[in-house]
């Protein structure tokens, strides 16, 4: 971790791939791509006249929301910055020039889907947007995989669609870190049927931190948690936390016991949690084994370390986590295009990250994990092996 | 961390401070020693004929509780069986036993803080608390540092028995992970007196994790989160998620920042979740600083790793927490005589973390991060230095 200006090897690109990456689709797709009958049923917002709230409707439901002020709206657009960012054919030639060969990509309109009553409507709108990731992303390059969608109100559908998404070439499907108030949490038997046919279909199970459902009926804000002094450092913090709650409840239930082939991979939440979970989880199996149920076959830690994957942008101790702590499955994300990533800085990043890191690590962080997590991802010529 | 029965080593006796413990005070200290007035508002619990539930009465409320069905007794009764855990003298032959010199010492009844409406009631109780602790712990041995209580329904309050307390010898002060409902939460400014006081009394902030305020008149009931499969592993894995919160509340709004000798203790939470947070804490603070209030004058990193300090008791990771993330703030936790904690096999954990470890990294999370919090306590002549 050595200065960037300063060493040598600071000159040479880095290439990485990037488990955590946005993609913005068109407003209007589900309204514009939906069966008539469902088309009023999409999100869309009308603004006051005088621009400062908005009515915005979704599945027959409305409420009003503030637009964001000034800093808010420096901040939205620091996050869309990228010319690459709604457009794959852009996104690639960003790739190049910041050394990001492959990525996950997941969808911004997935945040719509706790808001939506109707199980029609919803398996309507994400048909359109997993046909649509598959038309305008999949097929650009093989360097993007998107992550396909599936419905929150009804588990029945969304294996349905998981198989459907499988069968188009997805390799991943991404889950909100909480599900809707109305659908059974993940440590519940209504979702063993979902991991199993995952397993069966090789989908990674791609949860991505900063989904926990927001009922913005009852004025809820994406992000807020705190209120106050340090709130928004506070908020961003936060977030991390569902995705390793998301991650304990497919081990401490057996769902990934029960699915030795069945992997995770926890977006944006950094990756050092994973060791300290997976220390915690094996201290309370066996400390309260009189109350444990179910049993597992092998220790959390052993589950952790084998089937749960995390990607993390700057943390320094990711690096460690490999090294000194055992935990092999850390993976680099850029989250780009959005500005807790490294999108106009990756290289500094990288380099600050490997720079003096033997090659075996640096490998496995960067290109490694990526393709132990989706096998046959062509790489780039000069990237490590 | 070698074997421990075919190590040499292993015979050798490991001698640790521990800043995890806990006493059981004698059920009836609050009714039998407050002024009469307040006797009657203290809480007790009358069961019913049948013996399957009970009626709680604190400060003019009451709830219905079912009591323990015989698991839950079981375990209980297993957290209750170290013969010291309710007696100072006993508890010494106990420590001598496992290898445990100086001791931080949680109170039990203080579980019943978040449960009061009376201010004055809650100061009765808790002066009444601390005047015992000084005579029943700590004035029985100079190993024995019992964590100072203090109201959460008056600051003010809290700030005059914090003084008091520190007067009286007590090195540090117990606060639950996150305030009852209507208090201010630990980020707003009202506390800012209170950490001013505490500084200025070297009183250590000790947060201990599972002591969230628990509405039990709601029928809330202490330690359970999730139901339903996995829920004991799910439930004992959560507790410490608002160790880390109580600590981000410290940072984000700069109250350790103003205060570089105020120090923080979060035990039983273990103690690799310090440089996870550390770095994701940076990460937002510098990603997000066109949002981010107040501006510190060093990074949360910087903040974490050398003003808060953690306990753990079994955690493989946390030895790489000192060697490979240079978090050097890491501290070994007995949590005596709890059923998470090392009663019984404390050796046998002892060797198993530091056989093979350099005797550096085993000093400092032995004694000398516990020593660099509570100076002047003297240790086993068999000590590392």
């Amino acid at each position: 971790m050595a200065s960037v200006t300063t060493s040598q090897t600071s000159t040479i690109k880095i290439w990485a791939n990037s488990g955590d990456s946005h993609f913005l689709e068109p407003d209007d797709l589900w309204r514009n791509n939906v069966a008539k009958r469902y088309a009023d049923l999409m999100p869309y917002a009308v603004k006051d006249p005088d621009g400062r709230w908005e009515t915005v409707h979704v599945d027959g439901q409305s409420f009003r929301r503030k637009l964001p002020g000034q800093t808010q709206q420096e901040f939205l657009g620091a996050s869309q910055r990228a010319p690459g960012s709604n457009d794959s054919r852009l996104r690639l030639v960003d790739l190049d020039h910041e050394g990001i060969w492959a990525e996950v990509v997941f969808p911004s309109l997935g945040l719509w889907n706790a808001s939506f009553r109707n199980p029609e409507a919803l398996r309507a709108a994400i048909t359109v947007s997993n046909d649509w990731a598959k038309s305008e992303i999949m097929d650009i390059s093989p360097r993007l995989l998107a992550t396909a969608q599936v419905s929150m109100l009804s588990i029945t559908d969304a294996i349905a669609e998981l198989q459907r998404t499988a069968s188009m070439g997805f390799r991943s499907v991404f889950l909100p870190t909480t599900p809707p108030a109305h659908t059974p949490d993940y440590n519940h038997d209504e979702w063993e049927p979902f991991w199993a046919a995952a397993a069966e279909a090789k989908m990674v199970i791609a949860f991505h931190i900063g989904t926990d459902p927001v009922d913005m009926m009852a004025g809820e804000v994406i992000g807020i948690t705190y209120r106050g002094p340090g709130g928004a450092l506070l908020n961003y913090t936060e977030t991390t936390f569902s995705g390793h709650r998301a991650t304990m409840k497919m081990v401490a239930p057996g769902a990934l016991d029960r699915h030795p082939n069945l992997k995770v991979l926890v977006s944006e939440g950094g990756a050092t949690w994973v060791p300290f979970l997976a220390d915690r989880m094996t201290e309370g199996y066996r400390q309260h084994a009189m109350m444990v149920r179910p049993k597992l076959s092998r220790t959390p830690k052993e589950i952790l370390y084998s089937q749960v994957f995390a990607s993390f942008q700057h943390d320094e101790t990711a690096i460690a986590a490999v090294t000194a702590m055992g935990y092999q499955n850390v993976m680099w994300g850029s989250d780009y295009p959005h500005l807790e990533g490294t999108y106009g800085h990756t290289q500094e990043t990288l380099h600050h990250l490997f720079d003096g890191v033997d090659a075996a690590t640096q490998a496995r962080i960067t290109t490694g994990s990526f393709n132990e997590l989706f096998p046959g991802v062509e790489q780039h010529p000069t990237m490590l092996a």
